[in-house]
């Protein structure tokens, strides 16, 4: 059944009109979804949009394998961001700059870059340059300046968007993570220190939510460089 | 004593600065502050920075005073707000719109409308369209398509959006406030919500924190509408 | 040993008076229990009330099984909610209207409706009707109207039954799910917004229990379709 | 200005088409408001609704005697609730017991009783019986059994509701009081008690929202007693 | 090595000693350490004193079976509670009744019990009483009033101690435990329940200890039933 | 009117009736009652018991005066415990020994000395010996092993009752008390230090609940030195 | 009476001892006292210990001035700190550098430089060096580098420590404090980013607590300087 | 690549710099790294300071295991920390005591005292002296005074730190572990013990974090014992 809006799976009433609404394409969360359910949902929204990719976060191994099996180099996979997004790439359109602090936060920081890319941005990446280490900010200066939109990724103590954001004025996304033991509460603690930053104008997300800060930057940057 | 990128003031270390780095004027947040420091710290900013405003946020009835017996119509006031700005306000470039949902919402609305006006951003306002009366949001749908930038303010269940972040693709920067009793926890309960959006793309500043939202919100509508 | 109000099992002092106080059957909460005792439970239940079901939720697969085994027909299963009712089904009176958010959620709305459907009620289920794409919601209207009780269960911002709540004067039970990752809680975040929600008259039960809010909503609508 | 279902007063945008969608008037929560503000308020909903009564909650004297002063015997005060509702009540339709457990408990369930009142249901109250007598609770089980919807309300270690809900099959709604000290942490403990009520079929509100259990109890109960 | 009030084992500075401070043996919190480590503990304890028992909570099944093939009838096991005593029980004084509302909170209860028994005092268990079937606690009255020190065990809402101790004046120990779901974080809302008991005179022990509750009934218990 | 177990006052429904369940008077709980209500509730308690005190806490400055107006003699008062007794004492029987840490926490210690005190039990206090100066503690070992039951009231780190549970092993009752600041988050730090005490047999009181510990320690006291 | 190491001022059992044990000071912490008991207390410890001075904190103006008045030029008086030390200073040995992010830092940065300095330290302070402009940080690199201890201040984010500790490997203890609104939650936020700082060997002390810092850092500046 | 103080591994970006800004080598936190990634780390780390050990903790055995193959004798390994030291060890400056409460804070204890020697520190061990036993905190009263720093290690209730900080003078570093069940909150409860010490200037880590305890203690006992 399809119509009124929505397209009716049974196990799911996907919303395939997002698209019209918001500009971006219906996102499936691949965390506790079946293969089966999975692969459906691509299927599904592949058919209402073919003119542009449907992306998957959080998929287990086996989902990205049978989205790679179905549908061959339409199936574009980031292995860190444990991502897939299946159809035509858009053009990227202005620059989203992903800063990360530690090793540990790769993944999260993977999956907002691939989703900034998948959504229509450019994107550049700039890893393991953590506050306690604050030379290695300092030297990349440049590159923020340069951003429409920066999200910057931190677990532990979630300095770092507070030292970005005192050296620029581009709209800056921090991302939390779990990493972290102890008194880090699995990510509560970046939260609340990115949540009361003494630099202005940092917004936050939900913790390990690297899709919502690159589907928002996206959108940020995207309205920065009209076509 | 000026130089080396900050004036020492006795009992402060201003950080003139900041336009250079941010694009930004220093703020100065009036809460715990003496009419005294305000003042002094008005006239630093003003003296380092002829050509841009200075604002003032949270500042008590008596700073307001001050203020504009000093600076006379250079004082543009915001009582709902209780901000002020000192000198000349820059072109409205892009624009900011700012939803707010109760009526206790409005100072904070009013603080991020003001904030964003005075950064550089034209602002409109939408006020008492809470998501327990739906069709309040769905008649307005065309301002917040028409906008560069929405902040969303709520209180109580901080569930206004995650509606209005379904109906458009514009940036949304969601604001929970203190307003609500009891297991609202002075304004945890809509932050947790706001954090937890199942609208893709929301990202959230503190309690309370218009002027936050608003400084990043005027960012994002002035790359969007470039001179 | 049987009397005084209650039945001696040895490890468990069965209370098969409930009946007759509160008009509902005694209920098994299946988890943590093994499928020896779950057995011994739902027999000791059906010889006090040969006339009535015996509800046991939470069922692992294996007591599903051995109670399908024992009971032939007479078990009625719900795999979704890993539900079993053992005994003759009542007639339904009223109706029981459960609507829920998200797929996710869907293993709790249907322990709702099926506990409603054990316990004497009619059962009507709306899925997949997020906040986040409120046409969705608008679309059901009539259903929503028609019922004579509301069960609304989400996960993630919980901010359905705000949604819903403002559409309607139906009773209206809401239901936080554990669905959701970081600052969610296990539900938290889902609990709180339902807790102050800005719909007035939205009572709240403990996250994930479908079978509480089923059971409640049931009573209402018997009462509110007497024979 | 009017129209488009609701009535724009400057500072507040008053929902006046709320009594179609749900049957109840809207109601105007005191606390926070001036009194012009309130007094404008009830001013703009008597005039939307000549035949139903507007209700102020978290009402100041200041504003109860306002009101008084502007309809004399149309207003009705309850002072323990801080209540006020101007205009014809309706019939009282089924019966809502509200049942509290101590004597710092009575402003809370007089707001619940006051509202099912008003909201148009038959109210009773039993106050006083808290669980550490027994007896008390016991001997009005007659009272309990015979109402339509009960609302129980208590502070402290809020297990009132769990002991009147293993008595009786009655929709129950529970109320937490932050009445308490220490360990209470202003209602908490008590609403965590009532949310992992042991006797089934426990819902809960808000802390202190007696306001919210009244309206959703009178819903149950006129329900249950049709025209 | 063995002096100055305890015995170096390497891996433990076992506080022999601390049978003649407070006239009960050394425990040994099994949870988390080897079998080896387990066994020497029993071995070091006997050896300091053989006139008394030593206790092991929280053991696993191989340290139950190691303390079986080692001591044979000297060690006393009770498997409900995952205990073992070692060596000559002392004669029970005094009496302690151990009362739990639900069949999963019965290993702390047997934990509690077994425990007393051990420290020397009669011991009386009443298992299964939930609050939400009070004519099953109203039913044991006698029991409760011929003890000593109770023991009230309940998870969940934590309810059952207001209940009991509103009934005797006998000392009562509450114990939380970990059972429940959701909102009850781990007895975390048992706890609060127990602290905030209406029930005056109603002290509280750690989640799940039902060792600590067990010792500290048996020494009121025995100073009441003096040899 | 009177009957059934408790006396109607209007305001409230008063348990008359304990004393013969437990043992003990009814209290009042000043906090929050007005002088006439105080005065009232003592009346009705002096009527229904002329042979037992009785007993009011957290009295207001006024409420005390109006108690020694009316009643002399027979109020006996306690400043530092805010707290007045009307009525002839029983006579003491066994020993409740009150240790505090800092000057502080003495009002709450006032108030479990005066209650162990007035419900029939001997008193003893030692105060301000903290952990800090172990050597305090040690000098008064044998007042606290000549004891009947402890009563340990301590703020901030709450780590006396550790202390003194190692020494000794008469019964203890801990309270935490709300002395401290910052992430003493009012005397939660020292109610859970206190309930993870790692000196085996600690029980422990809400924060600040001198009157609870009172209660329970006479009563261990009375029952360890029968008549 | 004086004697067993402590003297006994009838409200308070003072610990004349612990210079001894400590080489430092016993102190006075104001709050909560009245002035005569901050003048008892202080008398008292001049009294056992001529030689030292005697340091009073958070103590009241009112009690300032009674010390003032009592001691004359014995008194020495940080106002911003609002801490009082009576008697000779010793010699500082080895420097403590105080470092603070914010103005409304300063009081809490000013008691822990008048605590070091009271308890034999060099002090150096640097104030309004906060995070986001991290170039007044870099700009004091050989101050911090010349100290032989840092205690490094800061509320909202708290992420001053982990800048400076990426700087330096002096040893440096965090105070977080409790400037900022709505999710600092009083210096929760701070204190939770201290803690888990990403720049190895940082320690933290309770919110708002100089006095700890500045005691423990001078502890460590005097061994490193030894006479 | 290497060069502007960081060394470029691909997967991170290790700073090699610290050493000089700090005089501590880089240490590789073993948690979550495979172990290619943690030999290569230390590869890199070997490569840059020939004379200087790299340290790695919480190593999996496997990682153990390779890096033994790799280096033979460099490599130094501590079991209970599961720590690995590879390269020549510094010369041991002054002295770091820690000092332990239970049988399972051994791990963390060890971490520190093996940290603390890597970092170039002599370290003393005290084992098992809870303070429930405070004799044998008081038998070893010498050695803590003869340290200059103190490392204290406890889980449960924390407490131990208070006790030491109150016998002796010499700088302490509390140590929360998560050692503990129920309200223990995974250390929770004995980090909040240390942080509201009644003891003057104890500082404290997060929870099991030996590693920075045990640098900091190193830093500290080095500047009191030059060379």
């Amino acid at each position: 059944m399809h119509g009124g809006g929505y397209s009716d799976l049974g196990f799911a009433r996907l919303d395939v009109d997002r698209a019209a609404r918001t500009g971006d394409p219906e996102v499936v969360y691949g965390a506790g979804k079946t293969v089966e359910q999975g692969v459906a949902l691509v299927a599904a929204l592949r058919a209402a949009h073919p003119d542009r990719p449907a992306l998957v976060t959080r998929a287990a191994a086996e989902l990205v394998t049978a989205l790679q099996d179905a549908y061959g180099d339409e199936a574009h996979v980031d292995e860190e961001a444990r991502a897939v997004a299946v159809g035509p790439l858009p053009a990227g359109r202005g620059t989203v700059c992903v800063v990360s602090a530690g090793t540990s936060d790769g993944p999260v920081a993977a999956e907002a870059a691939f989703t900034a890319r998948v959504v229509g941005a450019g994107v550049e990446r700039v890893s393991d340059v953590g506050v306690a280490g604050i030379h290695r900010v300092l030297s990349v200066r440049d590159v923020l300046d340069a951003a429409d939109c920066l999200v910057v990724v931190a677990g532990m103590d979630g300095a770092l968007p507070s030292a970005v954001g005192g050296l620029t004025g581009v709209p800056l996304v921090a991302v939390p993570t779990s990493v972290g033991y102890g008194a880090s509460f699995g990510g509560v603690a970046a939260l609340l220190t990115m949540l009361n930053s003494c630099a202005p104008g940092v917004v936050v997300t939900n913790i390990d939510n690297g899709f919502g800060a690159g589907l928002f930057a996206a959108r940020v940057a995207r309205r920065a460089a009209p076509r």
